[in-house]
């Protein structure tokens, strides 16, 4: 196994392998430019000499510090040092590897270095990455699992993406609670292996049903002669394949867990879910969360094909400029107002700007409290207490911009105009920044994603509305 | 200790505990309402009746259930229930609870509920809240701790709050190398108890150097007559306490740790991070973050006071309103064009939207980058990418807007310009994206907070110069 600490910092390794992959793209044009037969000879010796010294270089370095490098290259470099690996890291490393760069070498590596890969991974791993490499090769690849990982395999995928099912692994040392403390140790020591994150022993009873766990060093320290029911921990969380991961990773935050079993509905032991898994969700999830804030809806690499590019941002552009649009129309109505005053063209933006921002606090706010599971029965105090600050807000700013305008047109009528109209856009946006998120949670929908464009829409028109609608009947 | 998988779930308990505390509200207010003392006795008894149920229901949950429901509840409800806890409960609570929701109630609290509270916390608990109670409260609190204990506080409360300094704990393990397997599991057999998520015990040397680590499950396993040293495990990752927490959570994810040991300068264990405190530090700042971007300064919670939620939020609202100003003066310098063609002002928001949302998904994936360090010498090959997903986007979505400015107008070199406006912005926005993030990494800003209003800024103000003095070339 690799070591925990690489001595070579992942900078340096890096470092090293961009330089190689510059010495490798140099020999390669000047390989393709020189057609002569002469220079050929040692032209391929230096070349297979720096692929090898890559070899060397990666040869002893940890998966996860290999997927780092992996992330941060081109397509090409990439596909070049992948195939660099041996099938051992390579498959490691398609497992440590971010989502979008593990879709890229999926999609472009040949099924027969993809086969080779993926036959050195268990068939947790190949659970873990089902969804992303193609049918047939999982299938094959499958064919030399035992029949028992195979039959294990085939049952992992058939679970959500999102559930506890594709993040657990069967690989679990159980003890019946009828054993003593003595035996339990005696059968530890004949494992050839235990797997990581191995914390505590799962206890069952004769018909395989969770009954309590043994932390390890309660074991060590626990009378030879006791049965494991009588020093296990009784009260433990279990959960099915079918919870969804979140909650397994709340719990897992909550009660400080390393791993907890896995069970079906009658509390059979099917597997286990550990830490390790559930910080990589974790951490995957609130990714993908900032992408999609942002409008990206898959995961796209830095260095993706402009092609993907286009196509994965098209269809937030297309919806943001359906709403401009629509916001644009409301500006229309009031052609000829803005004609009679055309400060008002310049002044509305601001109007707008000042409600979408408002509001976006409101619903960073409300998303949260909805991600922790804290509203409830208290949407009535919420409402009241946000609509008090977007009140004060509302006369602090509005007094604000009304004074700036006034000061940059000496129009005291505009600058009235525009301080109702600021004060009354931020209660828009703190009663929409309230209800979309609300509204898209009852409708099951995720309110991190659509809400800010909802309530840009809205505080966009209704801040043209407003401002342009006052100015119509105060100033003409 | 209170156990793992409450039998009774949290949305259970919350209902419970909100159905006692309206009815402590109908007996608060009977009580107010009816001052003769005739019915005062049969009223107290119900009241402490009531409380003494809230109690009942509060004493059996685990401290990190009690913190979900303290979340969740108004200011006054809290303290209420808060005060319904056993001292040990409320300190553990105090611990688990949100930062925002800690705050309030270390306000609220009278000093001697506090210190009450506090004193049943360990030395690690009072190192993790020292930058929020009352530094008097502390040093009152640490006056019964241990000498040991006490000073460690005080060295803990020194390292910066996005340290592993502040994360570790000093219950560790610790074995010497010379020490045989037999002789380290008497020694544990002898102790009182073992902290949580102890995995593996550290092996140092006669100095106290870190020298590996031993997994329990490999004790259990190996020969009770070799050395530490033999069966150990040498190259672990080490964390000094200056360490960026962010760094240690990187290593703790890569190589799937469960706790590590904390070193000084010369490899001397001084304590242990743990991989519960490590997720603790995850969901933070991934929390943090996600309210900072919507320009939230600090920790406010769903129900803080109307006065608390001002000041947070104020500061981002003035630096939007300065740059929302600034960029109603590039507008204003083309009031004469829009005199003229008025159909200007209602187009000249959907330019500035646009770029304003292609920049947003190029920010976001350039952020993405600079969190994973994924980002080193690629720029070049960047910016072309961006480049021309921009180029393509703009030819794409400038044909779009352009035909629908024609539709509405029916004018051509509106459409004309219209598209050009929006292709030239999106270059922008592509640029921008890339650059703004990029200056603030260099500077040591976090580019996560900053990058989007300067963004929108810069596409906005760009929005309406392109399009509007295009306008005045072409159209007048």
């Amino acid at each position: 196994m690799a070591a925990e600490a690489p001595r070579q910092a992942v900078h340096d390794l890096r470092d090293e392998v961009m330089r190689l992959l510059d010495r490798h793209r140099v020999l390669t044009s000047l390989a393709s430019r020189q057609q002569t037969p002469r220079h050929d000879l040692l032209e391929q010796m230096q070349h297979r000499q720096n692929l090898v010294e890559l070899q060397r270089h990666l040869r002893l370095q940890h998966p996860a510090d290999i997927a780092v490098i992996l992330d941060s290259l081109s397509s090409d470099d990439r596909l070049l040092v992948f195939r660099q690996l041996e099938p051992e890291q390579a498959g490691a490393a398609l497992v440590e590897a971010s989502e979008a760069v593990r879709a890229s070498l999926i999609q472009e590596l040949n099924r027969d270095e993809l086969v080779r890969a993926l036959r050195t991974l268990d068939a947790d791993d190949l659970a873990f990455l089902s969804g992303e490499a193609p049918e047939s090769v999982l299938e094959e690849v499958s064919q030399s699992l035992e029949a028992s990982d195979r039959s294990w395999l085939k049952d992992a995928r058939h679970y959500d993406e999102n559930s506890v099912g594709r993040l657990m692994t069967q690989d679990v040392v159980v003890v019946r609670e009828s054993q003593t403390v003595a035996e339990v140790l005696d059968d530890l020591r004949l494992r050839q292996e235990i797997p990581d994150q191995t914390d505590r022993l799962f206890a069952v009873d004769a018909r395989q049903i969770v009954r309590g766990a043994i932390p390890l060093h309660m074991l060590v320290r626990s009378d030879p002669a006791a049965t494991i029911k009588d020093v296990m921990v009784g009260d433990i969380a279990s959960f099915t394949p079918e919870t969804a991961a979140a909650q397994a990773a709340k719990a897992f935050e909550k009660y400080d867990l390393v791993s907890a079993p896995v069970v079906d509905d009658r509390g059979k032991l099917i597997g286990r879910i550990t830490i390790d898994r559930v910080m990589d969700y974790v951490r995957d999830s609130a990714e993908q969360l900032a992408l999609a804030r942002a409008g990206l809806r898959g995961a796209e690499d830095l260095f993706a094909s402009v092609r993907q590019s286009v196509h994965n941002r098209w269809p937030w552009l297309a919806l943001n400029l359906v709403t401009a649009f629509l916001a644009s129309r409301v500006i229309s109505q009031f052609e000829d107002t803005i004609t009679s005053v055309v400060a008002l063209a310049a002044l509305m933006p601001i109007v707008a700007s000042m409600g979408g921002n408002t509001g976006n606090q409101t619903i960073a706010l409300v998303i949260r409290a909805l991600a922790l599971d804290q509203l409830r029965e208290q949407h009535g105090q919420l409402v009241r207490k946000e609509l008090t600050v977007s009140l004060v807000n509302g006369l602090m700013w509005g007094a604000v911009t009304g004074l700036l305008a006034y000061v940059l047109y000496r129009d005291a009528a505009l600058g009235a105009v525009m301080m109702a109209a600021v004060l009354l856009n931020l209660v828009v946006a703190a009663v929409t920044g309230i209800a979309v998120p609300l509204i898209l949670h009852r409708a099951r929908r995720d309110p991190a994603q659509g809400a800010s464009v909802m309530l840009t829409f809205i505080t966009d028109s209704m801040g043209f509305f407003l401002f342009l609608g006052l100015a119509q009947v105060l100033l003409l």
